[in-house]
């Protein structure tokens, strides 16, 4: 039998818009499908009626695969020949991962490739209208994971380096995390009125953007009660949102996705020519 | 006259199958496109033939229009109605100065929407094989930029603190500073073994993925005449390129980006259904 082959595929943030052309092309070919809790299931639809469709879980506290059982999988799926994808929110190998089962498949001679996808890390704060990088504001962006391994005792954070960052931080799977991440900065020796962000659901109807002060940060996500998932902003970057926010969750249905003039605010549901082009889909 | 509209759009790295499908799609109804030196030229096909195309330029040293130019003709396209695309390598929020460029429009009144791209600062990597992130070897990344700004003087690169991060790093625009950026993370105090990536033209079919250690990155990227684009990687995850690098530049032409099986290097080339599958598009 042919031996299949495996693609390890970025999905992109919470709008399958945002995949990339090869993942919408390598869905659409793909015999097997294997997905995490997906921030953006529509993905799915691009599948054949024929595509088989696995769920491997790993919403937090509930994996219902292990690790290894997804690395397993995706080597019995290509001996028996298929093309499958291993689909994942964001980028495959941002805290994803990727690396772990692309191992896997390297040391059972699977072929397999990558298809990067836009990051959460980058897409949810450009989604509130904060670049993670800005000149004379930022220069550098680190991106950690606030989730901590469930194996793991204590924090393998290292708050006190990150305090002293010149540069934005972006806490991945921060929504459960804020409070001890605010306390783990402040420790750390960072300025109190340093500006946060949280973006909850980024890219998605249910967006929600707030922001606060370091030192409020705590109380804050607790009293508005900040479920995943989130992204967590810290850095002089994050109160750019003030005045480029442009992303409008609640907005015009048709394109959510850019602001409307502050003269004419009706004019874009109004506007035929772009909806036209958003109609037509790449050749 | 009615205003038009600006979308700040990330063209990913290298290679315009990693475009998104919204920067596809925006590309295609555009009446202007503002680009810089691309690393994905192949982009500017989807666009309309009657559709403006204008260079800003912006490769080192040779600045064809300055940023408060490009900023002002931004806001000028969009006064005349059209919907303009500004089109940038990797992501326009990722040292691209595309939150400058936002905040030009914003102040200006005019409407506008940012489309994340496929960051090279975790692409790059991924081309040659290195998860930036990866469980048991880095639970962070920093992205940098290493290519000063030309008004600066002196290193605004904190190489003392890069030195002790306990995560990844990555120096996006880094082929003229890899002896720059090692001399800084030696001093920092930083392992001399510690395993250095750098990757050329990644995602192309020009790809040049080297690796060293610290220690002699810098007699090594003078040997090898390393030069732009290229993506600096240092942290143990850039020695996992040796057993996962997967993407073969001058391999199969129809899909380099999936590494062959061992027992038969051969089987890409001969395999229908996938090739079938890649020459669809996205509907």
């Amino acid at each position: 039998m042919t031996m299949g082959r495996v693609f390890i595929v970025g999905a992109g943030p919470g709008d399958p818009d945002l995949l990339t052309l090869r993942a919408a092309r390598l869905l659409q070919g793909a015999d097997a499908v294997l997905y995490d809790r997906l921030l953006s299931p529509g993905a799915l639809d691009l599948c054949r009626a024929d595509c088989r469709l696995i769920f491997a879980g790993k919403s937090p506290g509930n994996h219902t695969l292990s690790q290894e059982e997804i690395n397993g999988l995706l080597v019995d799926l290509a001996r028996e020949g298929l093309e499958v994808v291993r689909l994942k929110g964001g980028d495959p190998f941002v805290f994803g991962r990727g690396g772990e089962e692309a191992l896997a498949l390297a040391r059972a001679g699977v072929p397999f490739g990558v298809v990067p996808g836009v990051t959460s890390a980058v897409a949810a704060p450009a989604f509130a209208g904060i670049p993670v990088t800005h000149r004379g504001l930022a220069a550098s962006v680190t991106v950690v994971t606030a989730h901590e391994d469930p194996g793991k005792e204590g924090g393998q954070v290292d708050f006190a380096h990150l305090a002293k960052s010149p540069g934005t931080l972006v806490f991945l799977m921060g929504a459960r995390s804020v409070g001890r991440i605010a306390h783990g900065l402040l420790e750390g020796g960072m300025v109190p009125e340093t500006p946060v962000a949280i973006v909850e659901n980024a890219a998605t109807g249910r967006q929600r953007a707030l922001r606060c002060k370091l030192s409020e940060a705590a109380r804050f996500a607790e009293r508005e009660e900040v479920s995943p998932p989130a992204v967590v902003v810290v850095g002089a970057v994050a109160a750019l949102a003030e005045e480029l926010a442009w992303f409008r969750p609640e907005g015009d249905q048709e394109m959510p996705w850019c602001r409307p003039s502050p003269e004419d605010p009706t004019e874009i549901a109004t506007h035929s020519a772009i909806a036209r082009a958003l109609g037509a889909r790449p050749e």
